[in-house]
Protein backbone atom coordinates (compact mmCIF):
# COMPACT_ATOMS: atom_id res chain seq x y z
CA UNK A 1 0.00 0.00 0.00
CA UNK A 2 1.71 3.54 -1.04
CA UNK A 3 1.72 5.71 1.65
CA UNK A 4 1.66 9.66 1.88
CA UNK A 5 2.52 12.39 3.94
CA UNK A 6 -0.52 14.80 4.98
CA UNK A 7 0.33 16.67 8.03
CA UNK A 8 -3.49 17.62 7.60
CA UNK A 9 -4.86 14.20 8.30
CA UNK A 10 -6.85 14.27 11.58
CA UNK A 11 -9.99 12.32 11.32
CA UNK A 12 -12.14 9.80 9.10
CA UNK A 13 -14.13 11.45 6.56
CA UNK A 14 -12.13 14.46 6.17
CA UNK A 15 -11.94 16.12 2.48
CA UNK A 16 -7.73 17.16 3.14
CA UNK A 17 -5.14 18.52 0.26
CA UNK A 18 -1.64 16.47 0.42
CA UNK A 19 1.47 18.50 0.41
CA UNK A 20 3.17 19.73 -2.96
CA UNK A 21 5.48 16.92 -3.08
CA UNK A 22 3.48 14.33 -1.82
CA UNK A 23 1.30 15.30 -5.24
CA UNK A 24 4.13 14.82 -7.56
CA UNK A 25 4.88 11.59 -5.95
CA UNK A 26 1.41 10.53 -6.30
CA UNK A 27 0.81 11.95 -9.85
CA UNK A 28 3.93 11.53 -11.53
CA UNK A 29 6.21 9.16 -10.04
CA UNK A 30 3.19 6.45 -8.85
CA UNK A 31 0.90 7.91 -11.28
CA UNK A 32 -2.03 7.16 -9.43
CA UNK A 33 -5.84 8.43 -10.22
CA UNK A 34 -8.53 9.27 -8.81
CA UNK A 35 -10.09 6.46 -6.83
CA UNK A 36 -6.79 5.17 -5.78
CA UNK A 37 -6.53 3.85 -2.34
CA UNK A 38 -3.51 4.68 -0.53
CA UNK A 39 -2.50 5.42 3.52
CA UNK A 40 -2.00 8.39 4.75
CA UNK A 41 -0.14 9.47 7.72
CA UNK A 42 0.05 12.71 9.71
CA UNK A 43 3.95 13.09 10.93
CA UNK A 44 3.16 12.90 14.36
CA UNK A 45 1.93 8.94 14.73
CA UNK A 46 -1.43 8.59 13.15
CA UNK A 47 -2.00 6.96 10.01
CA UNK A 48 -5.64 6.11 8.24
CA UNK A 49 -6.85 4.82 5.00
CA UNK A 50 -7.90 7.27 2.55
CA UNK A 51 -8.59 7.43 -1.05
CA UNK A 52 -7.90 9.99 -4.15
CA UNK A 53 -10.94 12.41 -4.39
CA UNK A 54 -9.85 14.72 -6.97
CA UNK A 55 -6.48 15.31 -8.66
CA UNK A 56 -5.17 17.94 -10.92
CA UNK A 57 -1.52 18.83 -11.56
CA UNK A 58 -0.83 20.85 -8.29
CA UNK A 59 -3.35 19.18 -6.11
CA UNK A 60 -4.43 16.56 -4.68
CA UNK A 61 -7.27 15.90 -2.12
CA UNK A 62 -8.19 12.54 -0.46
CA UNK A 63 -10.72 10.99 1.37
CA UNK A 64 -9.48 9.86 5.06
CA UNK A 65 -11.10 6.44 5.89
CA UNK A 66 -10.50 4.28 9.00
CA UNK A 67 -7.32 4.58 11.13
CA UNK A 68 -4.78 1.51 10.61
CA UNK A 69 -1.32 0.88 12.63
CA UNK A 70 1.72 1.70 11.85
CA UNK A 71 5.07 0.89 12.83
CA UNK A 72 5.52 0.89 16.69
CA UNK A 73 7.74 4.11 17.62
CA UNK A 74 11.21 3.01 20.04
CA UNK A 75 10.44 3.56 23.63
CA UNK A 76 13.61 5.92 23.77
CA UNK A 77 13.11 9.22 22.21
CA UNK A 78 16.97 9.46 20.45
CA UNK A 79 18.28 12.64 18.75
CA UNK A 80 20.95 12.02 16.76
CA UNK A 81 23.65 14.86 16.38
CA UNK A 82 25.37 14.49 13.48
CA UNK A 83 28.80 16.26 12.42
CA UNK A 84 27.93 17.20 9.17
CA UNK A 85 30.16 15.55 6.30
CA UNK A 86 31.52 15.83 3.18
CA UNK A 87 29.11 15.78 -0.18
CA UNK A 88 25.81 13.80 0.14
CA UNK A 89 26.93 11.18 2.27
CA UNK A 90 24.59 13.14 4.88
CA UNK A 91 21.90 12.10 2.73
CA UNK A 92 22.15 8.42 3.63
CA UNK A 93 22.83 8.94 7.57
CA UNK A 94 19.61 10.89 7.61
CA UNK A 95 17.74 8.05 5.69
CA UNK A 96 18.89 5.39 8.15
CA UNK A 97 18.68 7.13 11.36
CA UNK A 98 15.07 7.84 10.50
CA UNK A 99 14.82 3.92 9.50
CA UNK A 100 16.72 3.18 12.99
CA UNK A 101 13.77 5.00 15.02
CA UNK A 102 15.50 8.21 15.97
CA UNK A 103 12.72 11.24 16.43
CA UNK A 104 15.24 14.05 15.45
CA UNK A 105 18.63 14.49 13.39
CA UNK A 106 20.69 17.56 14.73
CA UNK A 107 23.43 18.39 11.65
CA UNK A 108 26.49 19.75 13.59
CA UNK A 109 28.92 22.25 12.83
CA UNK A 110 32.28 21.43 13.72
CA UNK A 111 35.64 22.03 13.96
CA UNK A 112 37.00 19.52 11.13
CA UNK A 113 33.65 19.61 9.06
CA UNK A 114 34.56 21.55 6.13
CA UNK A 115 31.52 23.22 5.63
CA UNK A 116 29.56 26.44 6.57
CA UNK A 117 26.71 27.61 7.68
CA UNK A 118 26.15 30.02 5.13
CA UNK A 119 26.95 27.13 2.55
CA UNK A 120 24.48 24.97 4.36
CA UNK A 121 21.83 27.93 4.15
CA UNK A 122 22.57 28.71 0.48
CA UNK A 123 22.39 24.75 -0.80
CA UNK A 124 19.20 24.56 1.14
CA UNK A 125 20.23 21.78 2.82
CA UNK A 126 18.74 21.37 5.94
CA UNK A 127 15.26 21.21 3.51
CA UNK A 128 16.74 18.68 1.31
CA UNK A 129 17.54 16.13 4.82
CA UNK A 130 13.67 17.13 5.73
CA UNK A 131 12.69 15.68 2.55
CA UNK A 132 14.89 12.48 3.07
CA UNK A 133 13.88 11.80 6.67
CA UNK A 134 10.02 12.08 5.12
CA UNK A 135 10.94 9.82 2.00
CA UNK A 136 12.87 7.53 4.71
CA UNK A 137 9.49 7.41 6.95
CA UNK A 138 7.25 6.58 3.84
CA UNK A 139 8.96 3.60 3.00
CA UNK A 140 9.85 2.34 6.99
CA UNK A 141 6.53 2.24 8.08
CA UNK A 142 6.98 5.08 10.51
CA UNK A 143 3.93 7.67 11.00
CA UNK A 144 6.41 10.43 12.89
CA UNK A 145 8.37 12.58 10.72
CA UNK A 146 11.64 13.07 12.62
CA UNK A 147 12.74 17.24 12.82
CA UNK A 148 15.55 17.99 11.07
CA UNK A 149 16.53 20.57 13.01
CA UNK A 150 18.77 24.01 11.51
CA UNK A 151 22.43 23.31 11.82
CA UNK A 152 23.96 24.34 14.79
CA UNK A 153 27.55 24.41 16.12
CA UNK A 154 28.61 21.72 19.17
CA UNK A 155 29.52 24.27 21.54
CA UNK A 156 26.19 25.47 21.25
CA UNK A 157 24.52 21.97 21.60
CA UNK A 158 26.83 21.69 25.19
CA UNK A 159 25.97 25.05 26.04
CA UNK A 160 22.19 24.56 25.86
CA UNK A 161 22.80 20.77 27.98
CA UNK A 162 25.10 23.00 30.91
CA UNK A 163 22.78 25.45 31.20
CA UNK A 164 20.16 23.04 32.61
CA UNK A 165 17.53 22.95 29.86
CA UNK A 166 16.06 19.23 28.81
CA UNK A 167 18.23 17.04 30.70
CA UNK A 168 18.54 14.10 28.06
CA UNK A 169 21.12 12.46 28.23
CA UNK A 170 23.98 13.39 26.07
CA UNK A 171 26.35 10.32 24.52
CA UNK A 172 29.51 11.36 22.38
CA UNK A 173 31.29 8.47 20.43
CA UNK A 174 34.63 8.87 20.31
CA UNK A 175 37.34 6.43 19.10
CA UNK A 176 39.48 3.89 20.84
CA UNK A 177 41.96 6.51 22.99
CA UNK A 178 40.59 9.53 22.30
CA UNK A 179 39.39 9.69 25.46
CA UNK A 180 40.76 8.30 28.72
CA UNK A 181 37.17 8.54 30.29
CA UNK A 182 35.52 7.17 27.46
CA UNK A 183 33.44 3.30 27.91
CA UNK A 184 32.53 0.83 25.74
CA UNK A 185 28.98 0.39 24.66
CA UNK A 186 28.38 -2.71 27.13
CA UNK A 187 29.23 -0.59 30.50
CA UNK A 188 26.26 2.13 29.71
CA UNK A 189 22.93 1.01 32.06
CA UNK A 190 21.39 -1.75 30.23
CA UNK A 191 18.38 0.25 31.40
CA UNK A 192 17.68 3.01 28.45
CA UNK A 193 16.76 6.27 29.18
CA UNK A 194 13.23 7.96 27.94
CA UNK A 195 15.91 10.20 25.91
CA UNK A 196 19.03 10.15 24.61
CA UNK A 197 21.33 12.50 22.32
CA UNK A 198 23.86 10.84 20.40
CA UNK A 199 26.87 12.72 19.25
CA UNK A 200 28.53 11.61 16.43
CA UNK A 201 32.05 13.18 14.68
CA UNK A 202 33.10 14.33 11.41
CA UNK A 203 36.13 12.41 9.14
CA UNK A 204 38.82 12.72 11.33
CA UNK A 205 36.65 12.55 14.64
CA UNK A 206 36.54 15.38 17.28
CA UNK A 207 39.68 17.47 17.98
CA UNK A 208 41.04 17.20 21.22
CA UNK A 209 39.58 20.68 21.93
CA UNK A 210 35.93 19.28 20.82
CA UNK A 211 36.81 16.39 23.59
CA UNK A 212 38.29 18.47 25.93
CA UNK A 213 35.13 21.04 25.77
CA UNK A 214 32.63 18.24 26.71
CA UNK A 215 30.74 18.80 30.54
CA UNK A 216 31.45 15.99 32.68
CA UNK A 217 27.57 15.16 32.25
CA UNK A 218 28.07 13.40 28.78
CA UNK A 219 29.76 10.56 28.46
CA UNK A 220 32.05 9.33 26.00
CA UNK A 221 31.18 5.71 24.38
CA UNK A 222 33.33 4.23 22.00
CA UNK A 223 32.69 0.77 20.25
CA UNK A 224 34.63 -1.86 21.78
CA UNK A 225 38.46 -1.33 20.20
CA UNK A 226 36.73 -0.57 16.63
CA UNK A 227 37.25 2.28 14.58
CA UNK A 228 35.04 3.27 11.58
CA UNK A 229 34.50 5.08 8.56
CA UNK A 230 32.29 8.40 9.14
CA UNK A 231 29.70 7.81 7.14
CA UNK A 232 29.50 3.73 8.80
CA UNK A 233 29.35 4.72 12.17
CA UNK A 234 26.01 6.74 12.91
CA UNK A 235 23.71 3.20 12.25
CA UNK A 236 26.33 1.37 13.35
CA UNK A 237 26.25 2.94 16.73
CA UNK A 238 22.32 3.08 16.94
CA UNK A 239 22.14 0.11 16.58
CA UNK A 240 24.70 -1.00 18.80
CA UNK A 241 23.21 0.80 21.65
CA UNK A 242 19.76 -0.09 20.61
CA UNK A 243 20.62 -3.63 20.91
CA UNK A 244 22.52 -2.81 24.15
CA UNK A 245 19.04 -1.77 25.56
CA UNK A 246 17.28 -4.54 24.19
CA UNK A 247 15.05 -2.83 21.94
CA UNK A 248 16.39 -4.82 18.77
CA UNK B 1 52.56 4.47 10.75
CA UNK B 2 51.70 2.97 7.88
CA UNK B 3 50.57 -0.38 8.08
CA UNK B 4 51.65 -2.88 4.84
CA UNK B 5 50.06 -5.96 4.27
CA UNK B 6 53.23 -8.89 4.43
CA UNK B 7 52.38 -12.52 4.23
CA UNK B 8 56.17 -13.49 4.14
CA UNK B 9 56.37 -11.84 7.54
CA UNK B 10 57.06 -13.94 10.46
CA UNK B 11 59.78 -13.15 12.75
CA UNK B 12 62.54 -10.35 13.29
CA UNK B 13 65.64 -10.00 11.45
CA UNK B 14 64.24 -11.17 8.05
CA UNK B 15 64.12 -9.54 4.76
CA UNK B 16 60.90 -10.30 3.30
CA UNK B 17 59.32 -8.96 -0.06
CA UNK B 18 55.87 -6.82 -0.12
CA UNK B 19 53.18 -8.55 -2.51
CA UNK B 20 52.90 -6.21 -5.74
CA UNK B 21 49.70 -4.46 -4.51
CA UNK B 22 51.74 -3.30 -1.47
CA UNK B 23 54.58 -2.15 -3.21
CA UNK B 24 51.94 -0.07 -5.50
CA UNK B 25 50.53 1.57 -2.44
CA UNK B 26 53.80 2.00 -0.30
CA UNK B 27 55.81 3.41 -3.43
CA UNK B 28 53.49 5.27 -5.75
CA UNK B 29 50.74 6.51 -3.45
CA UNK B 30 52.59 7.21 -0.50
CA UNK B 31 55.77 7.85 -2.02
CA UNK B 32 57.71 6.17 0.79
CA UNK B 33 61.55 5.91 0.02
CA UNK B 34 64.59 3.93 1.06
CA UNK B 35 64.51 3.70 5.42
CA UNK B 36 60.63 5.09 5.87
CA UNK B 37 59.77 3.29 9.28
CA UNK B 38 56.30 0.88 8.76
CA UNK B 39 54.50 -2.09 10.15
CA UNK B 40 53.81 -5.03 8.59
CA UNK B 41 51.30 -7.66 9.20
CA UNK B 42 51.44 -11.33 7.87
CA UNK B 43 47.32 -11.63 7.92
CA UNK B 44 46.89 -14.02 10.25
CA UNK B 45 47.09 -11.76 13.19
CA UNK B 46 50.82 -10.89 13.90
CA UNK B 47 52.37 -7.48 12.86
CA UNK B 48 55.84 -5.80 13.45
CA UNK B 49 57.91 -3.07 12.85
CA UNK B 50 59.83 -2.71 9.78
CA UNK B 51 62.49 -0.61 7.50
CA UNK B 52 62.27 -0.17 3.52
CA UNK B 53 65.15 -1.49 2.56
CA UNK B 54 65.40 -1.80 -1.19
CA UNK B 55 63.08 -0.34 -3.49
CA UNK B 56 62.24 -0.72 -7.27
CA UNK B 57 58.81 0.12 -9.38
CA UNK B 58 58.01 -3.56 -8.70
CA UNK B 59 59.54 -5.33 -5.56
CA UNK B 60 59.97 -3.62 -2.43
CA UNK B 61 61.65 -5.50 0.45
CA UNK B 62 61.87 -4.46 3.87
CA UNK B 63 63.79 -5.42 7.46
CA UNK B 64 61.30 -6.81 9.48
CA UNK B 65 61.46 -5.80 13.02
CA UNK B 66 60.15 -5.93 16.94
CA UNK B 67 56.32 -7.47 17.40
CA UNK B 68 53.94 -4.49 17.77
CA UNK B 69 50.34 -5.25 18.95
CA UNK B 70 47.42 -5.22 16.27
CA UNK B 71 43.83 -4.40 17.25
CA UNK B 72 42.37 -7.03 19.54
CA UNK B 73 40.39 -9.91 17.17
CA UNK B 74 36.83 -10.59 18.45
CA UNK B 75 36.59 -13.44 20.46
CA UNK B 76 33.90 -14.49 18.03
CA UNK B 77 34.57 -16.32 14.41
CA UNK B 78 31.61 -14.15 12.69
CA UNK B 79 31.06 -15.08 8.67
CA UNK B 80 28.83 -12.41 7.07
CA UNK B 81 27.42 -14.86 4.34
CA UNK B 82 25.67 -11.83 2.53
CA UNK B 83 23.72 -12.15 -0.78
CA UNK B 84 25.31 -10.25 -3.57
CA UNK B 85 24.12 -6.83 -4.09
CA UNK B 86 23.50 -4.67 -7.51
CA UNK B 87 26.29 -2.39 -8.37
CA UNK B 88 29.43 -1.74 -5.99
CA UNK B 89 27.49 -2.13 -2.61
CA UNK B 90 29.21 -5.20 -2.14
CA UNK B 91 32.28 -2.98 -2.06
CA UNK B 92 31.10 -0.87 1.40
CA UNK B 93 29.84 -4.20 3.03
CA UNK B 94 33.07 -5.68 2.84
CA UNK B 95 35.15 -2.92 4.28
CA UNK B 96 32.59 -2.14 6.89
CA UNK B 97 31.93 -6.12 7.74
CA UNK B 98 35.92 -6.16 7.87
CA UNK B 99 36.03 -2.91 10.55
CA UNK B 100 33.55 -4.66 12.49
CA UNK B 101 35.30 -8.18 13.15
CA UNK B 102 34.27 -10.58 10.67
CA UNK B 103 36.35 -13.21 10.07
CA UNK B 104 34.86 -14.03 6.34
CA UNK B 105 32.50 -13.25 4.06
CA UNK B 106 30.55 -15.41 1.63
CA UNK B 107 28.72 -14.18 -1.25
CA UNK B 108 25.71 -15.87 -1.74
CA UNK B 109 24.05 -15.86 -4.95
CA UNK B 110 20.14 -15.73 -4.35
CA UNK B 111 16.93 -16.09 -6.44
CA UNK B 112 16.27 -12.11 -6.27
CA UNK B 113 20.14 -10.81 -6.62
CA UNK B 114 20.19 -10.32 -10.44
CA UNK B 115 23.91 -11.11 -10.91
CA UNK B 116 25.02 -14.98 -12.07
CA UNK B 117 28.60 -16.70 -10.74
CA UNK B 118 29.67 -16.85 -14.66
CA UNK B 119 29.31 -12.87 -14.70
CA UNK B 120 31.21 -12.18 -11.21
CA UNK B 121 33.76 -14.54 -12.65
CA UNK B 122 34.37 -12.52 -15.92
CA UNK B 123 34.44 -9.36 -13.60
CA UNK B 124 36.85 -10.67 -11.13
CA UNK B 125 34.64 -9.69 -8.20
CA UNK B 126 36.04 -12.06 -5.49
CA UNK B 127 39.99 -10.91 -6.08
CA UNK B 128 38.08 -7.27 -6.06
CA UNK B 129 36.54 -7.61 -2.89
CA UNK B 130 39.46 -9.31 -1.16
CA UNK B 131 41.66 -6.51 -2.28
CA UNK B 132 39.17 -4.43 -0.20
CA UNK B 133 38.99 -6.71 2.34
CA UNK B 134 42.98 -6.26 2.64
CA UNK B 135 42.71 -2.13 2.55
CA UNK B 136 40.11 -2.12 5.19
CA UNK B 137 42.05 -4.84 7.83
CA UNK B 138 45.38 -1.78 7.07
CA UNK B 139 42.75 1.51 7.44
CA UNK B 140 41.53 -0.83 10.86
CA UNK B 141 44.46 -1.65 12.76
CA UNK B 142 43.68 -5.37 12.49
CA UNK B 143 46.43 -7.82 11.47
CA UNK B 144 44.30 -10.43 10.54
CA UNK B 145 42.80 -10.33 6.63
CA UNK B 146 39.42 -12.08 6.37
CA UNK B 147 38.67 -14.80 3.65
CA UNK B 148 36.35 -13.42 0.82
CA UNK B 149 35.66 -16.86 -0.25
CA UNK B 150 34.01 -18.08 -3.94
CA UNK B 151 30.74 -17.07 -3.98
CA UNK B 152 28.17 -19.77 -4.28
CA UNK B 153 24.19 -19.90 -3.64
CA UNK B 154 22.02 -20.13 0.03
CA UNK B 155 21.35 -23.96 -0.97
CA UNK B 156 24.44 -25.17 -1.10
CA UNK B 157 25.61 -23.21 1.77
CA UNK B 158 22.51 -24.60 3.40
CA UNK B 159 23.30 -28.25 2.41
CA UNK B 160 26.81 -28.22 3.73
CA UNK B 161 25.61 -27.05 7.39
CA UNK B 162 22.64 -29.50 7.02
CA UNK B 163 25.61 -32.30 6.23
CA UNK B 164 26.89 -31.82 9.57
CA UNK B 165 29.93 -30.14 8.56
CA UNK B 166 31.10 -27.19 11.29
CA UNK B 167 28.06 -27.21 13.35
CA UNK B 168 28.45 -23.05 13.51
CA UNK B 169 24.95 -21.76 14.16
CA UNK B 170 23.29 -20.03 11.55
CA UNK B 171 21.60 -16.62 11.95
CA UNK B 172 19.16 -15.48 9.31
CA UNK B 173 18.10 -12.38 9.17
CA UNK B 174 14.84 -11.80 8.07
CA UNK B 175 12.06 -8.71 7.33
CA UNK B 176 9.56 -8.41 10.11
CA UNK B 177 6.49 -10.44 8.90
CA UNK B 178 8.44 -12.95 6.97
CA UNK B 179 8.82 -16.02 9.37
CA UNK B 180 6.98 -16.87 12.57
CA UNK B 181 9.65 -18.63 14.01
CA UNK B 182 11.85 -15.53 13.57
CA UNK B 183 13.06 -13.89 17.02
CA UNK B 184 14.47 -10.27 17.78
CA UNK B 185 17.88 -9.83 18.75
CA UNK B 186 17.36 -9.67 22.20
CA UNK B 187 15.92 -13.06 22.44
CA UNK B 188 19.49 -14.75 21.50
CA UNK B 189 21.46 -16.06 23.84
CA UNK B 190 23.18 -14.01 25.55
CA UNK B 191 26.37 -15.17 25.40
CA UNK B 192 27.96 -15.33 22.51
CA UNK B 193 28.97 -18.54 20.52
CA UNK B 194 32.62 -19.32 19.90
CA UNK B 195 31.70 -19.19 15.51
CA UNK B 196 28.39 -17.88 13.57
CA UNK B 197 27.77 -17.27 10.06
CA UNK B 198 25.26 -14.25 9.64
CA UNK B 199 22.88 -14.46 6.82
CA UNK B 200 21.94 -11.27 4.67
CA UNK B 201 18.86 -11.11 1.65
CA UNK B 202 19.57 -9.21 -0.98
CA UNK B 203 17.34 -5.86 -2.15
CA UNK B 204 13.87 -7.40 -1.93
CA UNK B 205 14.65 -9.79 0.93
CA UNK B 206 14.74 -13.45 0.38
CA UNK B 207 12.13 -15.07 -1.55
CA UNK B 208 9.62 -17.34 0.30
CA UNK B 209 11.28 -20.36 -1.03
CA UNK B 210 14.55 -19.29 0.40
CA UNK B 211 13.13 -19.06 3.84
CA UNK B 212 11.10 -21.78 3.80
CA UNK B 213 14.56 -24.07 3.07
CA UNK B 214 16.44 -23.05 5.72
CA UNK B 215 16.40 -26.36 7.87
CA UNK B 216 15.21 -25.79 11.96
CA UNK B 217 18.90 -25.86 12.88
CA UNK B 218 19.07 -21.90 11.34
CA UNK B 219 17.47 -19.23 13.68
CA UNK B 220 16.01 -16.67 11.89
CA UNK B 221 16.55 -13.15 13.39
CA UNK B 222 14.46 -9.34 13.11
CA UNK B 223 16.10 -6.40 14.38
CA UNK B 224 12.72 -5.93 16.23
CA UNK B 225 10.61 -4.60 13.88
CA UNK B 226 12.60 -2.11 11.72
CA UNK B 227 13.08 -2.68 8.32
CA UNK B 228 16.51 -1.64 6.56
CA UNK B 229 17.73 -0.81 2.91
CA UNK B 230 20.18 -4.23 1.92
CA UNK B 231 22.85 -2.22 1.50
CA UNK B 232 22.56 -0.81 5.33
CA UNK B 233 21.33 -4.13 7.17
CA UNK B 234 24.99 -6.14 7.67
CA UNK B 235 26.57 -3.38 9.07
CA UNK B 236 23.75 -3.01 11.41
CA UNK B 237 22.80 -6.34 12.28
CA UNK B 238 26.37 -7.18 12.81
CA UNK B 239 26.54 -4.18 15.33
CA UNK B 240 23.26 -5.40 16.83
CA UNK B 241 24.37 -8.55 17.64
CA UNK B 242 27.92 -7.28 19.09
CA UNK B 243 26.40 -5.38 21.24
CA UNK B 244 23.84 -8.01 22.19
CA UNK B 245 26.82 -10.56 23.46
CA UNK B 246 28.47 -7.53 25.30
CA UNK B 247 31.64 -7.63 22.63
CA UNK B 248 31.29 -3.41 22.14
Amino acid sequence: MHRFYAPEASAAGELISLPAEEVEHLSRVLRLRVGAAMHVFDGRGREFEAVVESLTKIDARVRVGSPVVSAPELPIALTLAQAILKGDKMDDIVRDAVMLGAVAIQPLLTSRAEVSAAALERGRRRERWQRIAIASVKQCDRAVVPTVHEPRSLGDLLQTSRDGSPSAPILMLVEPGAAPQAVPVRELETVAPPQVTLLIGPEGGWSPQEVASVPPSCRMVTMGGITFRADAAPSIAIAALLAHWRLL
